[in-house]
């Protein structure tokens, strides 16, 4: 049997990290990589990754994912890059139509029926026509305050109240994050940013929201979130960012799932450089009021940038085994690491 | 749409709990009731029950399968009988023959690929001729030490070792529990029931280690298992269950999966009345090794007794919506609450 045959779309942290993890991984290669950047266009992935090619053929990053497409054969496609389901419609269109499997690290591609429920049924009827499947991942949405939870209460009788609560840091992240998140700004420059849509915080609650709510079968009818300013009392630098003290070292984002005029779900998710600084310890917390109670704690988090590597990588599988259409995390079997020959997982 | 119509076989504490749980969710109603005990044979289920049967009618416990699958319409059977794949053979192979789906409590049936490849291929078999599926779970195996393990490592670039531990109380159990786990011998009588294999201990850890194996891609050639008593140095005593000081409290269970000659996966699970009294706190633990690190835990340990009973309900859809044929926790969709009509989660 060949290969699993993988295209990556977007070679940011993202995209190169998913490629140098195929690189160890059995019975899949990477067929192509597309990608704008000038300092990438026309160079070999094995020299951007510094890894051994090992006597394959060079991967040469493509601007052009039409010209990947017409000169390739593939499996499935990794896309990684947007955040918005509307951004990254046109591409996970395109893949479809020409019978590739996609997995998108866009936030909201993870349930876009929360948010755009008409692109969501447009996607679903193009993969559908073309007989290939497309998911969206990540660790968070993607896992950690939605999979997990849903997960968690398939030991439950009755569930009464959901609270999840992701306490991460913002420390291995790079300049672009620092700058998203608002750290090192003052409090008022956060507040504008909130204001005219600039800070762009964590994305994904309604998704996770609308996802453990359509799978448990409550009907939530209602999604609040809010953005308030994490602000540090002392000096606080990591590698890429530093806040000053009386600046802000970081966003807490809470959110809230309405079920019968109820607040029901519950999302506490703050992110800053530094926490220990001032006592927070960072984790994973997942809390389900009901029969029985559950009471999970992950400490320290999942590191995200490579929860969500690892993520895309390891669903391949199940998306190319999948029946066509738009898949989500819970209509797939359980996501796995996949230690052996990838190709033994896909069913004939 | 007409309700799911569910039998169940064995009315003793699992079967009659999953009958009180189905009792309070929607679209499903309880079609018959097989037990052999004298105790109940004859009686109304909802008198057992202490339910009110809001005016449907009488379910009447009967000791023959046959007169109530011959008698009633049913989709899905939920069978809490046994712990062994063949000792529960038998039932299950009726019921598919039948053309009804099955859940199962027995612990071997989880993964009957672990301990009976020959039986789990037959069942296979059998219910893909029938056009059925047939599912083992339970709360552990099942979940707590196998399949949020596999869930876990879906955002791992590489796994390197597992360890699964759950540190749980006997004190909730009944005698029987007592009996089988050996709460009150002395040591002697503990290596002698060992020895002789009239006490059970835990009942799983091939099933968890080889499904976590097969569903990462670890192939596991050896796994060996030891179970040793938990002396206690005070008297304890729990609602069904007295240990004195120098006796037994309960039973370590400990096992291990090789691969390559190493011990690639560590399974823990102390079982004992009244653990407190000695300082010791229960919870269940998963620590995973590799690329990133995961410390999950869950304190205290999930109830095992609800959790078996809300696992196998709440798989009920998932079984039913299942292309035929034997399946295990990591073929299907991840469990979850069923806080709806349970109806609206079939696929037509």
């Amino acid at each position: 049997m060949e290969n699993i045959k993988v295209i990556i779309w977007g070679f940011g942290a993202m995209g190169s990290g998913m490629a140098k993890m195929l690189l160890n991984k059995k019975g899949v290669e990477i067929v192509g990589v597309c990608d704008m950047a000038e300092s990438r266009v026309g160079k070999n992935m094995y020299d951007i990754l510094g890894a051994d090619s090992e006597g394959k053929p060079a991967v040469i990053i493509n601007p052009s994912i039409e010209d990947i497409v017409k000169n390739t054969k593939a499996d499935i496609a990794l896309l990684a890059t947007d955040s918005f389901t509307r951004k990254a419609f046109d591409k996970i269109k395109f893949m479809l139509e020409n019978k590739i499997n996609v997995i998108s690290t866009a936030e909201e591609m993870s349930y876009p029926q929360a948010q755009e429920p008409e692109l969501a049924k447009e996607l679903d009827r193009i993969a559908k026509e073309n007989g290939v499947s497309v998911l969206g991942t990540g660790i968070n949405p993607g896992l950690i305050m939605d999979l997990l939870v849903v997960t968690l209460t398939g030991c439950m009788l009755d569930v009464e109240h959901i609270e999840a609560k992701r306490v991460n840091s913002l420390s291995p992240f790079g300049p672009a994050v620092m700058e998203e998140q608002g750290v090192g700004i003052t409090v008022e420059e956060f507040n504008k940013g909130v204001e005219d849509g600039s800070l762009a915080g964590h994305v994904g609650f309604a998704e996770s929201i609308r996802m453990i709510g359509d799978a448990i079968g409550w009907p939530v009818e209602k999604i609040k979130t809010q953005m308030a300013p994490i602000v540090t009392s002392v000096d606080r630098k990591s590698p890429h960012g530093f806040a000053a003290a009386g600046n802000v070292a970081g966003v807490n984002m809470t959110g809230q799932g309405f079920v019968n005029g109820e607040v029901k779900i519950d999302m506490i998710h703050p992110q800053q450089i530094e926490p220990e600084m001032e006592g927070t310890f960072t984790g994973d917390y997942i809390t389900i009021k009901g029969t029985p109670e559950v009471n999970m704690s992950i400490k320290p988090e999942v590191e995200g940038g490579l929860g969500t590597i690892a993520m895309c990588v390891n669903m391949i599988p199940h998306v190319i085994n999948a029946r066509a259409g738009l898949k989500t995390m819970i209509d797939l079997p359980v996501p796995r690491a996949i230690m052996g020959d990838m190709r033994e997982l896909i069913e004939r």
